[in-house]
């Protein structure tokens, strides 16, 4: 095993769909690219296309062409001969790769008498332990998702409520899709973007992953789960939100104190050295104290189902995952804590926050209130 | 070789991010499933949050749980337990797997005798000849494209220009920031965004990656490409102008004439049987009689230096590719035509459309005028 962890590590894609890949050159770019990581150095390899923007935009790497590689012009946009020549050209006969590597080009490569290990768990193990750049990143992104929860929350809460229950300006419904493209547009004028945004109302909301549809209404739990990726560097923010417009009902009134509960109780256990399953047994222990029950009901999986959080990053989901999985936090890690209940009878009810651990305890990326009013 | 394509297909990732999970289930989710194509049979494997999602928004497959293939509960997040228990259960000792297969998830089916045999080439080759279902998903995402860039050319026309020659609107420089904002903000209303939309101006826009930065010039082309993605169902559109606020300089006139040309040269060929590498070797003939030289210039890849075009479809980038590649254009193809020419000298000139490949010709997804003037 000792001997494998000295094999360089080799990847092969998109940078900007491959968080490892841009975090290990600095290099965003939506064609793939050649990363090779052998002892102190690291290869990138991109077309001729690429290479004044990689060399103005990296630093510290060894920058190669297929054409520097001196590659037959006809193979020149194929990425499986750029990794072929550099390998070669640094005699390696044996590469690690990712998890997710692709199977083509690892049988590809056996054919050369390249062999490929697959690398269990995280690439780049040190990524989950940020830097103050990175902090300073994750942090632009989360006041984007702070500031467009802001603005969604003034909406619902100067909206109007109709002789149906449902909530209006004017005479205008408003409905999920609504505040989802406004949330979407408030993320824009900060330079941030995000595939969906969760505006779930209702029954709708006791799926976690529901992104909500048609009008949101009065005196009943409306979800907000806002990840925004910046679109100059990457980094992701996480923030989630649960408000009623009106009077809720009893059970989403006690749901909701349970949930803020659950998350103060969670958050004062982290600091560096915590086992992350122990704060998230600690969010089972809370909920089943105010009396919310987690399993199978009726058939569905009901109660707490998800995680207590996830590291965020270049990726929205990274490690550390805090859930059942044996880790110790380490100071720098940057997490959610995002309790929730779900019962189809009453809906959904989640608070997420994204916090930094530290040696003695959390810092939030961006502070925001946590009332049910919105 | 005839066995083997009997054998089934086997396909593990998340659904939002691969688009042959999401092509061949109609299914939509973040987080990964398992998906087998067995003779006339798909089957799905969800997470038991999301299974009355999958059966209300599918139709034709059968849908599957960790618990109902009755997995250990320990297992029940290991998405490579689901594919062994489902390919158990159908008896399956030989899979297909797509080229980007995680070569973990085929080690690991390895070491329980399943073996993986890598699909060179796309997964799903019907993927390419779009349905009349598809082809409206794409016209709207392409009508979305339309729309963003028209508001943006009535933005560029609408501005003045101070005494530095930049574009202003009242004392406010107008910079390629603002003008990709802007259209990722008109995007949005149609229920459509984007990774990232170029706005290139001057010597930048002869990097046919770079995206922009900085103050919009007058007199400079300005090299705008948006590539929206339909948040609801997936499918992209695809279109590129350049314009020129004031008086272009005679070589970027030129360029622009030359590359109209060559957009209408390729074009003209473009219906089902023809040969799409004949199209690509037109539009170089149209450059080269144009006067526009391309190759290694001043030690930098300059003229026209890349593709003719590219399928698209839930992909940006998917079959069949117009360039030197071999493929024959089918009916149903809906394809990018997308010459240009790039000098360091003077900047880029890029003309993009849509179209659909149809027996005797084409047709535009959304036709928009193609002049220099904004």
């Amino acid at each position: 095993m000792k001997k494998l962890l000295t094999d360089p590590i080799l990847l092969v894609a998109s940078p900007s769909a491959n968080p490892d890949v841009r975090y290990i050159t600095g290099f965003s770019a939506p064609d793939p690219v050649v990363v090779l990581c052998s002892g102190k150095n690291i290869h990138l390899v991109v077309s001729a296309l690429e290479y004044s923007r990689a060399v103005r935009e990296t630093s510290g790497l060894k920058i190669h062409t297929p054409e520097s590689l001196r590659l037959d012009p006809a193979k020149k946009r194929d990425v499986v001969a750029w990794a072929i020549a550099l390998l070669k050209s640094n005699r390696h006969r044996r590469v690690r790769v990712p998890w997710d590597f692709s199977a083509g080009i690892a049988s590809k490569l056996q054919k050369e008498n390249i062999r490929c290990e697959v690398i269990e768990g995280p690439v780049f193990p040190q990524r989950a332990v940020k830097t103050a750049k990175e902090i300073e990143c994750l942090r632009e992104a989360q006041r984007a998702a702070v500031r467009a929860m802001s603005a969604a929350c003034r909406r619902i809460r100067n909206a109007s409520v109709n002789s149906r229950g449902l909530l209006c300006e004017g005479r205008k419904v408003i409905t999920s899709e609504d505040l989802q493209r406004f949330i979407d547009k408030v993320l824009l004028e900060d330079n941030c973007a995000t595939e969906s945004t969760i505006a779930s109302c209702g029954k709708q909301s006791a799926d976690p992953h529901g992104h909500g549809i048609g009008p949101l209404r009065a005196n009943e739990p409306i979800v907000i789960d806002i990840y925004p990726k910046h679109k100059g560097h990457g980094y992701f923010g996480d923030l989630t939100r649960t408000v009623v417009k009106g009077k809720p009902s009893a059970k989403v009134a006690a749901m909701h104190r349970a949930v803020k509960s659950a998350q103060a109780d969670a958050l004062n256990r982290v600091r560096a050295g915590v086992r992350a399953s122990d704060i998230h047994a600690a969010v089972h222990k809370t909920f089943a104290r105010h009396g919310f029950q987690t399993g199978i009901l009726d058939g569905f999986p009901q109660g707490f189902i998800h995680g207590t959080g996830h590291g965020v990053g270049l990726a929205i989901h990274e490690a550390p995952s805090v859930s059942t999985a044996e880790n110790i936090l380490k100071a720098g890690n940057v997490i959610t804590i995002e309790p929730g209940l779900y019962y189809r009878d009453a809906g959904g009810v989640r608070i997420e926050d994204t916090v930094v651990v530290t040696r003695t305890g959390y810092e939030y990326l961006c502070p925001l209130r946590k009332t049910i009013e919105p």
